[in-house]
């Protein structure tokens, strides 16, 4: 939680973050400013004080509404003037802003740099300010490691009420799309509208991000609504122009955030419109059954990497392949059973077997093993995002039944 | 255009770029990849031969329909054994994987790294590699000088002509708008609906979301809908809660992209419901004069500064202070004439008066002068997205009335 930076920033012996980059669709920025309309600039941290954000004049209202002290770049550091003293190269511009910040604030020691941005602009900046302050360390953090992923694992009942909004709004319009597949006939195994034009994945794709909108949620990374042999290959999205057939699987993988890049809900349900195979009803009773038998083994601070094991072993004593044994099948059980969920849709704990994370009280994950065969032309996932609450339960935030068959309103 | 690169890198004398990241909401990589659904990994491009997209063994069926080479970082390199090469340190297991690569390449010179992406964690995979690598010179580039930046700043036919396709559904979407709002009717100055509540800001732009993804746009960066004093701030977004006043300025700047994350459109109109008072009508005026004198002027092969001089010139030559004389003002012009367009909202070149860059043709920029009176309550911008043709033409790509007074329909 927010509420441990300051420890966080203790214990890997940091004296600021210095987070770069918009307000939106920028988790470690959006951590800290909420959802603003910041365009860009910067934000300081340091320990024991409130943080710092530094804005362009033009932002100087969105800035305020923050609730974050703000330092206003022309009117505070005469940014203008500074462009001129580095004959107008905004890198070292920029070089000199912050070195003046960090003189200003007194920072000589350790800091801890994160924000999506444009890398190599960034780079350059970078670049220009250690070679300006040899002294200063500016590190980059792993991913899973910084300090802002490290206190973002653990959400606080705000968080988890917004993440739970956001599945509600996701399963609506999961519950939208099972009403809208099935009110459609069938003709030669394939969904036709009125008149009787086939329906397309395309077409789908168009209603999903529709009514998300609707229900005012953004869809910044899509959705997987992948048939047959496409669904047997976990991020295949699904061909825009491909008819939809009854009785193959389809994966529909949906996993939108709240408008303006807050926070996200991971949920996947797997569908046969009408009946299922024998054999796709065989692997999604088997995803089903290690899906509840790991669900209900999953308990606090205990290594993440313990439950994907399960998951490969258990998959593995019923006869499916799982990367576990071969990291480069592509039959099987192929990815990891889950992840941290937030203001990333895939950030810590990592369940990978190999690392090291533990699961926390307070955390919010993905569950979601699938088995996936695509040259038998199937693939199965049911996906379900929970909270490890504080008092040791799993609880799904948002309930939705996980049947695979959908029966046609019209049959 | 992408058939620059090669002549660009020379000219740069880079032997390399490598960029990072997914392949939606990301520039550089979208211009290599187009719209498709790869959410990590890199590229790297060498000059004279075809860029080849690294990427994950569950992506790449997605990778192959690139038309890029691609390269399966589990197949190709065994990265699983890299990883446990690194102690599962994903930073030095990413490094040793990039240190392949380079070696099977070839590459020892100066590499040029872009990429939107998590900073930090590539900062530090970066710097890895250089300790590893002391005689390769990876370079940030800056933001508007970079051989990608550069190549991407003229458009061929294909992406004007999906730039322009943005543009009919932008202003389909703004004419939507206007039609929703003078549906309503008045009462106390302020817009009500049938059940004679007040509509607010928060509604239209669920609207504007909801509309913008019914034609299959999406709008990641949000819109402006800033009433009175607020659009009086050239950023100021408008306030969710606040009611719509009629006689007053409206700033509508909107700015959405297709879906997936690519070409974008930005479109900006100043309305008054049912009428406009008199210092409105000043300001506005004033500005659709400076606005028809500068377009009218704008030449190809031109220093772009040049176009923001004259604006000010003009602005201040009618008694309105500008960022020519002080860059520290809120009131006046306070802001640049336009930018280019493309796979970012904002992209070279720049017409900042103070930046060299000259306006080629085919470039697609905006053009957008405004004057902003916060403590008047007003603020009058006008935008419109154009293409300087081969030709030496400014053609606005689509068009769409000016008018600043929108009749009430019930009046």
């Amino acid at each position: 939680m927010k509420t441990d930076i300051d420890r966080l920033m203790k214990e890997a012996n940091l004296d600021a973050l210095l987070v770069l980059g918009p307000s939106a669709h920028n988790a470690p920025m959006t951590y800290f400013t909420d959802l603003a309309h910041l365009s860009e600039l910067f934000l300081l941290k340091m320990s024991g004080r409130k943080a710092i954000h530094f804005h362009k004049p033009m932002e100087r209202e969105e800035a305020a509404a923050t609730g974050l002290e703000t330092k206003d770049i022309f009117v505070d550091y005469d940014y203008p003037a500074l462009l001129e003293q580095a004959n107008r190269d905004s890198n070292q511009a920029q070089a000199l802003l912050l070195e003046k910040v960090l003189a200003e604030y007194k920072i000589h020691g350790r800091i801890g740099i994160s924000g999506k941005i444009a890398f190599g602009n960034w780079l350059r900046t970078i670049d220009i300010l250690r070679r300006k302050l040899p002294n200063v360390e500016i590190l980059g953090e792993n991913r899973l490691r910084s300090v802002i992923t490290q206190a973002r694992v653990t959400k606080d009942d705000s968080e988890i009420e917004r993440i739970r909004a956001m599945g509600r709004i996701t399963t609506a319009v999961v519950g939208d799309v099972a009403g809208y597949l099935t009110s459609h006939s069938v003709k030669d195994g394939y969904l036709v509208n009125r008149e009787g034009e086939q329906l397309t994945i395309g077409n789908v794709k168009r209603k999903i991000n529709l009514w998300l909108a609707m229900r005012g949620a953004e869809n910044p990374k899509g959705s997987i609504f992948a048939v047959g042999r496409d669904a047997g290959i976990p991020h295949s999205t699904g061909t825009a122009s491909d008819p939809i057939p009854v009785g193959q699987t389809i994966v529909f993988d949906i996993y939108p955030c709240e408008a303006g890049g807050g926070y996200f809900y991971d949920f996947t349900r797997t569908w046969c419109l009408d009946h299922a195979p024998d054999d796709v009803l065989q692997i999604y009773e088997d995803v089903l059954e290690v899906y509840e038998t790991v669900y209900s083994a999953i308990r606090p601070h205990k290594p993440c990497r313990d439950y994907q094991i399960q998951t490969c072993e258990l998959f593995e004593a019923k006869g499916h392949p799982t990367i576990l044994s071969n990291p480069l099948i592509t039959d099987g059980y192929v990815h990891s059973l889950a992840h941290g969920i937030g203001l990333d849709v895939h950030e810590a704990p990592s369940f990978y077997s190999k690392d090291d994370d533990v699961l926390l009280p307070g955390s919010v994950i993905t569950v979601e093993p699938g088995l996936y065969y695509p040259d038998r032309g199937m693939g199965v996932r049911i996906e379900d995002t929970a909270w490890m609450r504080p008092d040791g339960v799993l609880e799904t935030l948002v309930e939705f039944p996980k049947d695979i068959v959908l029966k046609m309103q019209r049959a």
